[in-house]
């Protein structure tokens, strides 16, 4: 990190001296939600299931940061469902999608249910959409999404819909997602990733009524542990740290989002005025279309200067092509932004600078003039 | 804890004061564990698939904990995939199960896979199993076990065989489980319950060659992470208070298992001595079976001494009647130990107090103690 950060990150920074713009790979922990993880680490270790003090007290604070997390969402605390993290919940939520077909079903053979979903949708959508159709269990359409909006169209979507058609789960989501990863959302659900606000790795899924208005299917079988919708031993310190990164977010989030806006529109500033505007492409800006606050996700126009291979070179700016779980397949230009009408020329050179609450407008003057230096370097290399 | 308690845990006590015998519940978090997870909130908060530096901090660390899991079970690391606990780890082993029986069948209508299990498994065996015979996808033949040995025999076992019979997966378990949750063993597959060996919230599988030598179908699907075998974003700090708890267990467990003996026969020789022997029953004491090195489970005999109202009426001891997860049914007698051929009017009392590395004598006077001055309590009350 750079000039602007505050102690508490600069302490957490793996690397010192560099300045990460991959919030949206994962954050750092809040300080607060560090303290609170160490806490419930230390005092509240019992198991939440026993009838003691030692269980007790997990089990209380279990339930605050349950309140939190509801807060933050404007739910009921009984909606939430804690999970392992965003992969399981999607996961799970698919699994619903099919259960939840079947058992409304009438009739001695219930066929087979269709579910209709986006090209962009994130791996733990995709892949367990995949193997529910291998498995014949269920089918899926992945609507594309418009190179004009970024969007899956409603025009497309009906289009797509059989009478077997369960509902449209991703497609009330936030628009094109070139910026995967923050699960999706259908008027009923909700996924939550935590790591991605500054809390620790475990995740929750915010389903209205779960098992009454909003059907829920357990994927997991077990001690009874959040009313049997997901049993196993509730990892309290995670669930604390959970709630009080939670409680950042309902106290600071307009300033959050002002900031990382600010500084993401600086940073696309400055891209333009370093390399000059016909150099730069942004990736996900679409007419009409909403887009994370946080993110740029653009391309230094050229040949050479692929995502990975500029990255490589640069010497302080830590970030990424895409994805994190893609980043074995950096080479490759990624599908989502394909999917999304980005030429192949232009998605291989793609870059995700993700900003964070505490990047400096100086952060962004050192990331840029990193990427200068290493589009100079790779030139050269690259001249006849 | 009472005297002879190290410094480290009193701290970490959540009701200090107290004597802790519940170590089969949960235990507290080694000192070094504990550091360990703090360590890596701090410096490996990147997330492991990231490729720069914040990445490969957290993924190194998280190679480092693999190792040290498989050095503690005489594995290789390649053998080892993390997962968000012993729930799970005991799902996936279910349904690897099933779905190898259809894989490794012929023919266009594989039939339906039939499994042997004994009566006395936890639920996270028992639901999945369960919820497979209603979705008729699998059956399955719950053995009971011998009021003898505490064991399902042999012959049982074989009698329970069909055509269709996959393995027989818990059967070469540790005995009679009255002391359940510490998940179960196939020759080919184990899984890990960390929170019973000083580290924190998380789970592993221990595969022999996965996927190769033996099977494993993974639950999830998502960004890749474990091989593919468990995706999901690598909860790195959980998992290096993993490794560093699996390391102590390495270095020390011969010392460990050597104290929680000599204390619980301490325990139990105090308990026949202060009660009278013919008001003691030991509820998972068989001829020729192995027990658990930290764990009692007796009743006291007698009308009104149900496990739940002697341990309310205990004012240091902390302790269960069985699984946590099962605390809700605490008036009910244990079915594992009514599995186990014990009466119902003994189940009904049962205590179970697990002792822990630190457990002194001195703590083993003050429970008994306490126990004493419950019966009696009760006694009064319950005398006409």
């Amino acid at each position: 990190m750079g000039a602007g950060t505050e102690p508490a990150e600069a302490r957490c920074d793996p690397s010192e001296g560099r300045v990460y713009l991959d919030h949206n790979a994962t954050t750092p922990l809040a300080p607060e939600a560090a303290q609170a993880v160490q806490d419930a680490l230390s005092q509240a270790w019992g198991n939440p299931s026993s009838a003691h003090p030692a269980g007790r007290k997990a089990k209380e604070l279990i339930g605050r940061a349950r309140e939190s997390l509801a807060q933050m969402v404007g739910a009921r605390p009984e909606d939430i469902v804690f999970t392992s993290g965003g992969t399981e919940a999607n996961n799970m939520v698919i699994h619903t999608a099919r259960r939840h077909f079947l058992e409304s079903q009438t009739g001695d053979s219930p066929g087979t249910p269709h579910i209709v979903t986006s090209s962009v949708e994130h791996d733990s959508i995709r892949l367990p959409l995949e193997q529910l159709g291998k498995d014949s269990l269920a089918e899926a359409t992945f609507v594309p999404v418009s190179p004009q909006s970024g969007r899956a169209e409603v025009d497309d979507v009906l289009a797509a819909i059989r009478p077997n058609t369960w509902a449209s789960p991703a497609l009330e989501g936030s628009g094109c997602v070139p910026e995967q990863g923050r699960g999706w959302q259908c008027p009923q659900v909700t996924v939550l990733s935590v790591p991605q606000f500054y809390g620790p790795r475990i995740g929750a899924l915010y389903v209205r009524g779960p098992g009454s208005t909003a059907p829920l299917h357990p994927l997991l079988f077990g001690g009874g542990q959040e009313r049997s919708f997901r049993p196993g031993t509730e990892n309290t310190p995670m669930i604390a740290g959970l709630g009080q990164a939670a409680e950042l977010v309902s106290k600071n989030w307009e300033a959050y989002e002002a900031h990382m806006r600010d500084v993401r529109d600086y940073l696309e500033a400055r891209l333009e005025a370093s390399f000059g505007k016909e150099r730069i492409h942004f990736n996900s800006r679409f007419k009409g279309s909403k887009r994370l606050c946080n993110t740029s996700n653009f391309s230094i126009l050229g040949p050479g200067l692929q995502g990975h291979r500029v990255l490589a070179h640069c010497k302080v700016l830590l970030a990424s092509v895409g994805a994190a779980c893609h980043s074995d397949k950096g080479e490759r230009p990624s599908p989502i932004l394909l999917g999304c009408g980005i030429p192949p020329a232009v998605a291989q050179n793609a870059l995700r600078l993700s900003v964070g609450r505490h990047t400096s407008r100086a952060d962004v003057d050192l990331a840029v003039q990193d990427l200068l230096q290493a589009v100079a370097q790779l030139e050269q290399h690259h001249a006849p």
